[in-house]
């Protein structure tokens, strides 16, 4: 079903517009999300796409083969449209509104091995790339504390590059139930930090480790270093006092999922 | 020596201005530095400070101590000459002028470990996330191959968060060049890459590794490829298609250098 619309007026395009701002997005349950490929990620993880958006620089026939035999409504509209709605500068002719999900902890029940925690972690391109992390290390999912950049803002689903509709994501969790949710399921709570930790290739790594990543300039918040019932560092050889978030996530990630590999081999 | 400026005509703070363009940081040797930190890291590190902005929010005292008892001119301004200057919206009140050092591989001679290659790595965050990592494992140096953002842009400073002044840096390499090098003063060198490649985790890493780094869209260059001596990957376990390159670079230079001090104990 593909409709055109020519007006920047259009109640259609204002309320897609809208979805830029946080507000509109948690009063209604949608995102956004720019470009072929992540359009396409969306509709082939089955997420539920709301709604499509594209110019005369995606071929009709793309649009139907992304869309299947469903009722999606598809607009074709104006370039200027396109860069109404999307959030960068030099968008891609294609625009999508997503259903967002609500994954909860439990359903992360049946899962073993490593969960990224997010605690207090601002940067929206630092939440978007620690998921693309995530999902490309194989972690059993990503936790975002409250008081993370919203996930479904543009720049977080942007720096995700797709992998936001491949791996579990809990978010706007409460730091008080996620601690005993992790002690009632069995999930050992770790928590990145310089002062009294163990070194990260001196852990015995078990096939439930729940990591905590602390906010960027702050680190990890009293109530989870309290929680945690270990601390733990990357070694540093240089003179930087600290390592990026996203980088200290990623060097986490990739050490745990394969040191657990090998203890279960 | 500390002179008011007043007027954002002046051709001083027009001239320090310009160091926003690459133009005339080529042109001038020189760059330009934002935040009492990056500020205070330049001159400790003994890189040459050539002049000094800050306004009321910092107290000459501070300034004082930077300079100690250096000639260094230092220009008391308003703050919208702060922001003038400065390439980011909210600047903190301080902006120096730093003399650019020009590195070359011949200072790498003595050196032993892991060197990471930068092949055409376009975006500057990236590279200076990369820079910051490559200080915090301890790498023995950094190089920018042709094509590659420009160091000195206030972008890449930024993101480096001062190791700018702490690991060696070569920039501007010429890639034939650098693999003369490599085979002539014995570094072995690696190329990231999916295709034939080894296992990061199943390398036997040597005292003497340059890892090179490609694209963010397009991986590493041909010319690296032919002459790269292996090809090396990190296993992926989820369905991303690949990693953000900083993130790459994290998760090899923090393995390299400890699988390097494991293997010469």
């Amino acid at each position: 079903m593909i409709k055109d619309i020519i007006s920047l007026q259009n109640s259609i395009v204002k309320e897609a517009a809208e979805l830029n701002l946080k507000k509109y997005r948690s009063q209604r349950g949608e995102f956004l999300v720019e470009g072929v490929r992540a359009v396409q990620e969306a509709t082939t993880s089955g997420w539920e796409v709301t709604s499509i958006f594209f110019d005369d620089s995606i071929p009709a026939a793309k649009i139907a083969t992304m869309v299947k035999n469903s009722v999606v409504p598809c607009y074709h509209v104006s370039h200027v449209i396109i860069e109404r709605i999307a959030d960068t500068k030099n968008p891609q002719g294609i625009v999508a509104i997503i259903k967002a999900r609500k994954d909860k902890l439990a359903d992360l029940a049946e899962q073993k091995g490593l969960i990224l925690v997010l605690d207090e972690v601002r940067d929206p391109g630092n939440v978007g790339t620690i998921i693309r992390a995530a999902d490309a290390a194989g972690a059993a999912g990503v936790i975002l504390l409250n008081a993370c950049a919203d996930l479904y803002s543009p720049k977080v689903v942007r720096s995700a590059m797709g992998s936001i509709f491949h791996v579990p994501i809990i978010t706007d969790v409460e730091k008080k139930s996620f601690c005993e949710w992790c002690s009632r399921e069995k999930w050992e709570l770790w928590v990145t930090s310089l002062d009294n930790g163990v070194n990260i290739y001196e852990i015995d790594w078990t096939e439930k480790v729940a990591v905590v990543m602390g906010n960027e300039a702050n680190g990890a918040s009293e109530e989870m270093l309290r929680a945690a019932k270990k601390n733990v560092y990357i070694p540093m050889g240089g003179k930087a006092e600290s390592l990026n978030v996203a980088i200290a996530a990623g060097v986490f990630l990739f050490e745990g999922v394969h040191k657990q590999a090998l203890a279960t081999k």
